[in-house]
């Protein structure tokens, strides 16, 4: 079972414009064979599919709660493409005529879907606006061939996100990329020294591939200043109290110890996605709807 | 962001035996088009994609604490499909000779890749193995139409566990039905009030789709019986705290007051998968995996 | 059995000019998920797969009456496409040479299977370029559920053309889409007042869906006050004789009475796409192939 | 624009028994790549894109008719496929029990959608289950290449149906493969004579392909007595008039000459199908729906 | 078994400018349902799959062979998608600071995999970014059918290179084209005639298709006064020395005899794709790299 | 380019019998994600797109040369298909009556498209008859990343070459699986030697991968007897001379030392695939097509 926290594991500044093409690119992350989708399915799966859970109590808790920190990040890459769609926007009072072909710039994007099915709005799919697939995800029961699969994936994923961060100076992409760089590399990181205890090869010395370091990215070095990549999260209230068995020993940047946080990170607010009358998103007449829900929360009172 | 509770949402049965072909048909539900992974990723994505959530908050919330709700049902789902594949297996302390064929009768099941792919465990695709897609997913932006959507998503959900429940009798597959029909059911039910607010018209009336009532069947009743038909939990330590203006009065059964619950249900024990030598699951030595684990843990304490 | 006329339902008007990212866009409307493609093949194969067809017989004449209009509905769409692709082209009597690269444009356009693959016309897929798929029909045997589905079909559709409209000025596509609007709202109210009939709820009170009437749209006002709107079309020389029993009683706009005409509308000249050279369409040389056929016709006279 | 007459291009008679397998066999002729969906589509597509229409006249009316033809072939598959999934089955008055697994056998076929999704009707799909796809559709725009695709197409298409009929001898399959070979024949020999025209290449003396006759076949055997070989039908009240100019000649199995029927085929009934309480289709509980229809004829008369 | 040559079929020459969408335009003739992929696999499983091998040595071996030229062909494809990915580029002795966004054009590329996946190389997918699949391939194992599907296969082939041809004037995708609509027919033409042998109908009569001969083209012009289109090369050390037997006569062009060359092309050089750490490929910084690799060669001597 | 030898590279063993569902599962070796198709096309387009080639020219010869072995796989795989389809068939001088049904089995197959599309042999598809995807294709540019990638992959395949073994004992199908255990072995360590020459980390104390040796299995050990598991075969007549500078050194099972072996293994005869007329395979009356190929080839004489 899962509980939710309605905040962001990190607060997305304001983005300086919409760009709907940065957005269909940042949906790579998102909806790619290497986006957010894949971490977080293939950690999932195989956190269910676990076998002699009880004999390997350590790995499968790295397992179960680093899949449940990527809940946080689709939610984290939704936000980031929602927010390069939509733009400095603010309240639209007034609907728009529709007579005028207020989408008309739309039908140049990349992505049309963003504009005909979602009212601008994240897809669960990648840059190229192919769906995200099923069959993405690799849960082979071997657990050192899963967790080789996940380091790599770690890595294949981080090339990506380096890629779209050159794509792109929206501070909205790029502070999500910045913590995403941090976060990645403690997932990697994990994956690395599980592998080693059980093969006694020192995986985490290829680390990072590519051989670009996070601190070259702002946005990043201001989340390694904080300590961000030393920290494997507990995202549970009671569970996966083992994970420091496998999390532990100095970072490998030298600066301090690796440590386990009880307890999610503080997060920030999640954006506001105004009304778009022109997309009917709540609806043609955002003013109705709002006040029917006003009655709503005014009679429960 | 998500915290994750190490336990189903039920305890599941031991299921009869193993039935590789049952454990195929009860993929629907979890990799279909209106299977688990649909139902949570179209809750999910509305949520993170809503348009104007302070105005709007109750159904905001009734759309976010849903998909936190759904999160443990692709657990469930999963679970099932693991424990009919799995059969009354006890752990096997010796590895099966790989030249002897352990795994034949896997040539003739409907789904191979559960036996060459996840050995013997769940895939995220659907009866006909086929992947799950991100384009099942439903977020077009206009809530009267999403909600629609949902009513009827829960609807189509409903008929096809109800078939699926009819193709087998393994206990480790009906209960769970039991229980989703129940949940189901509630889910329905509160995207048709949600509805009426909007537009007037009693969309509950319609429910049950199809005219079977879920007090049919005994894994059902019993859970009605404690009342889990009028229970909204609330998936969250803080949040969601306004569903309740949407989910209330008298349940359509004549039986109570709908009710939200702060915190989710109790639950029950994860399913113990145990390893396969013949799938190298853990590993074909898996004494010599455990070991490792051990010391592992014996060196962190 | 099916006959065919060979007119469309309405005469398009000639593009503005010609506007292959908008023909990419309209293509959502043919080959998308929520596409005539969808909403001809959902009803056809309903109608094909109906249980229960004489005790039934308004019900299934309903929907199999509404899936033969539908072709007429893809015929109309992919005429629009066309025509948005080739603008005001008139007849070439020369061959372009190819090596000037007569189609150095095409390199750009969003979808370039329109130039590659079909010689600058309509594809079975959508804005995006994907192909529209045979799991996009929904024919559960429930009648209630299907009937749900339809309405909630018919909505989706209507908010995706809304949204396309609004993205292209040109009128062949824009008389389409007034059409298509009025037409929609016919098909919606019908299945709701089926929808009514066998759950009692006034399922009608819901629309339309978006919150924006048909007669905001020139173009669909236009049919309006033709009375297009209240006709359901009879496309069969001697069959579907009950759907009166269905579609009767006021018109939801309280402007006359719900009819049933017995035929087709009257419909308009089918467009003519003139050769063109470049693409081999219908051939590098058309004056040869032209001649050829003049030649056939003459003999055969 | 298009009518529809509610018959059957021919009677099929009652299937011997069910047979979920070989339903699942005949579909690859319904949704396979070589299947009706694609003669169809490729054929309506082609008449809608066809470019040069008033020069090119008896071509263009040629792939138009034919298209039109198909729409009823999809129509006579499905009740094939219908009646090989239902067998002789009569009207059900009581609901089976579901809690006593009605549908336990439907857990081993090797199409579970047609008991999970389409409550055992056709699906949109082939043999091994997977979508029928738009880009099955060719669509050049050169006569010359979309001619010898089609001749190519319906080659591949009779090959398919022979091997089909050779897995199965159930009548309701095989009346209709047998009257497939025929009129598929007639097809094959009208692009055929169509491409000698233009090429001056005497293409029709290939057929048939694979060397096989349909006279080999009995149930092909009595439509080729009854002259449907050489017949090609106007499928139109007013229009295709001349097709004639390429359907003309000596029959190449020298029994007369090819004639244009004026009209459709007499036809015949629709097959019925019965309600399935354990699919809950039309309803569970049938008789309570079939009474509100009942009304509603009462009511409206 | 196969051997490999480190050539290329011919040699390229230096694209005039960097062209993204030209390159995206290209892949539809690498990865596109009549794309080389296509060509090369639909060849090389007949070969696979062949009945009858020894009593039907030419036809296999024609089709075997063919097989292995078109290997070289998807290199040939790639090696010019490539160059069009990359313009004139230069060796980079210094990696860009990714903070300044170097690869901010990429964003409105239509292909973002080749910036985001294969860093600015080919995708193994068509025009659109779909990616080729196995269904492409058609082996009915009738050699008539198959022989024909083939014809057909090369006539579509060359209908969509001759398309893009004229969407590109750069040398890197023209150079290639020439070739290749030589080479495609030489293909189609070994196909009639085997066909012709078959069956007796004179199929090469319909070439070419697309009635525009291959000397319009100078890139094609150049090849053809080398002979090039009366040869087919033996692409074995020992084997296909039956290709003899179908392939000779006249040339239809009229000018020479058809003729079995013993061996491959002379060919030329691959060629040189530079490093750009931009996309960290083959890493950041290429000169750590290219060092470990001098050390690797220097050691191993 | 490309040289073909028309041998396998081992000689198959007669199988026992015909089993298609066996045939079924092989396919996942040959077109699943991990199938000899997606090694075959990783290394292939890698070698396509790699930068830096003259500087890196030991770790691009390497990849090039792996390649041309796989397009030798997935022969040997598809042979082994073939196989298996067909038993021990012998040559049938008279076609089949199809009247009598003779494909009825093939009717509960897992693959009716073996029967359906291909005659009894191979598809380019996995175990679930899904095609084989070209974004199955990894290729990122940069070379650690895809080096890490291509011993992942290697892990994988060997992973589920596994349990294949396991599901049948069919010898036509186990020599291959013995063969490729040995073969997949040494491109999993000439990856792992290539990316410790690189990073530093000694990747080959990873294998083998699930932990179990190949000399397990009888049709391993034999080819591990013959060296086979040290030899890295030059497939090419002049180049890649440089793959001898990665592969050196002491074979890690410590029975000798690493050898490039200059030029393809002896290999064994192809398997003859015997018509069958009731697929109409070459032909129906396969004798008449025989006599046809016999004068062609008398008259060539």
């Amino acid at each position: 079972m899962f509980l939710r926290i309605d905040r962001l594991q990190i607060e997305l500044p304001q983005p300086k414009e919409a760009d709907p093409n940065a957005a269909a690119a940042v949906q790579e992350l998102l909806g790619g064979r290497f986006g957010e989708m894949s971490t977080l399915m293939n950690y999932m799966y195989q956190s269910f599919n676990f076998r002699g859970r009880e004999k390997l109590r350590p790995y499968y808790e790295l397992i179960a709660n680093i899949a449940t920190e990527e809940l946080g990040h689709i939610e984290l890459v939704s936000a980031s493409v929602n927010m390069l769609l939509n733009g400095p926007r603010t309240s639209e009072t007034r609907a728009a005529d529709p007579v005028s072909a207020p989408l008309e710039s739309a039908k140049d994007v990349r992505n049309t879907h963003h504009f005909i099915a979602t009212a601008q709005t994240t897809l669960v799919g990648n840059s190229m606006g192919q769906p995200w697939r099923g069959d993405y995800v690799f849960a082979s029961g071997n657990l050192i061939l899963d967790l080789l699969h996940n380091f790599f994936l770690e890595c294949g994923a981080r090339t990506q996100k380096l890629r779209v961060y050159e794509m792109t100076r929206n501070p909205a992409a790029r502070e999500m990329l910045g913590y995403l760089f941090v976060r990645g590399g403690v997932h990697a990181l994990a994956y690395a020294k599980a592998l080693e205890t059980l093969t006694g090869v020192d995986v985490k010395k290829m680390l990072p591939i590519p051989k670009i370091e996070n601190s070259v990215f702002p946005e990043a070095r201001k989340f390694e200043q904080q300590g961000v990549h030393r920290k494997l999260y507990r995202f549970s209230p009671e569970d996966y109290r083992e994970i420091g068995k496998i999390w532990n020993g100095p970072s490998p940047a030298g600066d301090g110890d690796l440590e386990v946080v009880d307890g999610p990170p503080a997060g920030g607010r999640l954006p506001d996605l105004a009304e778009i009358p022109a997309e009917f998103a709540p609806e043609y007449h955002p003013a109705e709807i709002y006040e029917i829900a006003q009655k709503l929360t005014a009679r429960a009172r």
